[in-house]
């Protein structure tokens, strides 16, 4: 690795503040992951929040370090609650995430978060179809599956941080961090990670714990997918089924400390 | 096992056809298990996709492989939802899943059920209250658990199948499968598995996936009985409570594979 | 141990009778939580059912052998099912629990909480910032996080016991249940299980469970609450991270019988 912006020391002190500041996430994300994002908050050493109803979703997001909103299981009314949360964390200057999932090839969803986007995340993650279905330059993907590859949002990627002045991650074999002209890839991870329900979604998350402890929301993002890929291949070694692959990568999130971080960030990054 | 119509070569070959094609199942079910549905959806080789809102269910059900549709916890949104799903699944030709737990002891979800039966499913699935609840011939469990005998259900079993023109499967210690004058009893399956909350939930999924790749909806359900069976006698061999018993269970999914059902389906079906 | 009020003998006689009379406990709770706390109460014995809305919440804490409220993720057509549910659960005699997450700092949840409390809880369980929150002494904690010792809730469960007629526990490292002029203190547990999201929860799930098959509440969260420190205290001895930690504790919540509570108990009270 030769990027004087993202130094495997800064990346291990991300690591470390994480556990030392332990960021409090507020959640508005879709009911099939809650238990897993909170249990990856919790592994990290973040406080999750899981506030996600009209009454006190913007009143919170003046109160947590980081926010995530994720479309996954939207209706109405949790549809305007994510709009307050995210307004009131821009207006607080609270780092905010914004997960499209499924976004772009159905319609409900696709309108909520484009006008999510308004209120300007600081990072905003999916994988590449929901990437360029938010950009609106793609049809969405197969359900929570991408058809499409990392290398065919870059584009969309691109367009999206010129519109939010933040960083756009896509997620895929090797991903695809994009903030004005800075680009990261973070390689490693595994397939598992894509059958385990919610391990994309619990990175969103982990990314809103990084961007309320870091300096700037490009690093964090790309903190939090090393962070993720590294505990990937940590539980694989061990857990070579779904299941109980599930269990290891939350033990595997707690595992990587700094020092992990320090020792794999050359080899993973480009 | 002297059946013509179930023959182990054809429930292997259902088994392969789930991992081949990946069947993309829209699931509208009770928020307790969304989490291990998907899991095990996705251990199969199966793609879930929980979308369970107004504006997107019936769109969706016009796209999905399959839809699974259970009733386990309920609001006015949710039922609006389902049956907009089960109603654009059955004009679509999508084979859908009917789940009605608890129906029977309690007045709404059994009123919902029954609006839901005019949409035809493929298949219903519960245990023997729900289905006696359901065909109106009897007074509902206790809570998510039968108070019935599977032998006690048949009767009940026979006339929804007559009524939806589906398969209708009974769970329980030897779980039957009816469809029109075709009977199938699954042996097998592990007293843990009642012991893991949803299981059986998860059980209406898979069917719903294998519903998905089959020729008829009685042989896809007696595929899924039948896998998670044998899914769950492995998964208590290694471990004897329900908190790792839930995960190998998840693996073992995973584990059994056309050759597993090939050789097993001889001695478990009657 | 040196009370005649809460011999090992009644907590093992306690914990027998969960597992044979297999309570029937309705859970109005959290989204986050409800796989976890259906689950532990499997683990127990207990018969878990998620039956939390405004059509049928009310018929059902009539039939409940217990009942628990958590108002972790609210939203109107929740916390209006709460209401209904709390007052049959009075009305009927059914002993239910009040779990008052993050109440004292967000003022919606804080007035359904209050609300709630007229109903008279057979049961409060929180953290000393909750406890506090709900008898109006303080200004709540940090999400679900307690910014509070537990010694700094002793007078304002004093004053919930005394609105509701019940026990009220405040969770810690050493726990306090308070009811009229009795008190207990159970010590153990683990740290894990505050890494573990739900285990508070399922605690308040459990809490009911007992409180179903026990002559008075205040014996009830003494030993729900010395189960679950048990179970803790087991599950972290072969499972030192977090994911691994909350699976294992499923198990050590099944594997804690009369016997294991007989022989513990006079260590871990006072």
């Amino acid at each position: 690795m030769s990027r004087p912006d993202l130094t495997p020391e800064l990346l291990a002190e991300l690591r470390a503040a994480v556990a030392e500041q332990a960021p409090l996430v507020q959640c508005l994300t879709n009911s099939v992951v809650q238990t897993i994002t909170a249990n990856a908050l919790l592994a990290v050493g973040a406080a999750p929040a899981m506030v996600d109803n009209v009454h006190e979703s913007a009143t919170f997001a003046g109160i947590a370090t980081g926010v995530l909103v994720n479309v996954g299981t939207l209706d109405d009314d949790r549809a305007a609650a994510m709009a307050l949360a995210a307004a009131a964390a821009h207006a607080a200057g609270t780092a905010w995430v914004l997960d499209p999932v499924a976004v772009g090839g159905l319609e409900f969803r696709t309108r909520v978060a484009g006008e999510l986007l308004e209120h300007r995340p600081d990072v905003v993650r999916g994988n590449a179809s929901e990437v360029m279905g938010l950009a609106g330059t793609g049809a969405g993907g197969r359900g929570v599956d991408s058809t499409a590859a990392v290398d065919s949002a870059v584009e969309a990627a691109v367009a999206l941080s010129g519109r939010t002045g933040g960083a756009v991650a896509v997620s895929g074999e090797v991903d695809l961090v994009v903030a004005g002209d800075r680009r990261a890839r973070v390689r490693g991870g595994h397939p598992l990670l894509t059958r385990t329900t919610g391990a994309g979604c619990a990175l969103g998350a982990l990314t809103a714990a990084y961007a309320g402890v870091a300096d700037d929301p490009f690093s964090a993002a790309v903190a939090a997918h090393l962070h993720v890929a590294l505990a990937g291949e940590r539980a694989a070694e061990g857990a070579p089924r779904p299941g109980s692959f599930a269990i290891a990568w939350i033990d595997a999130l707690d595992a990587v400390d700094a020092a992990a971080v320090r020792s794999a960030a050359p080899d993973r990054l480009a």
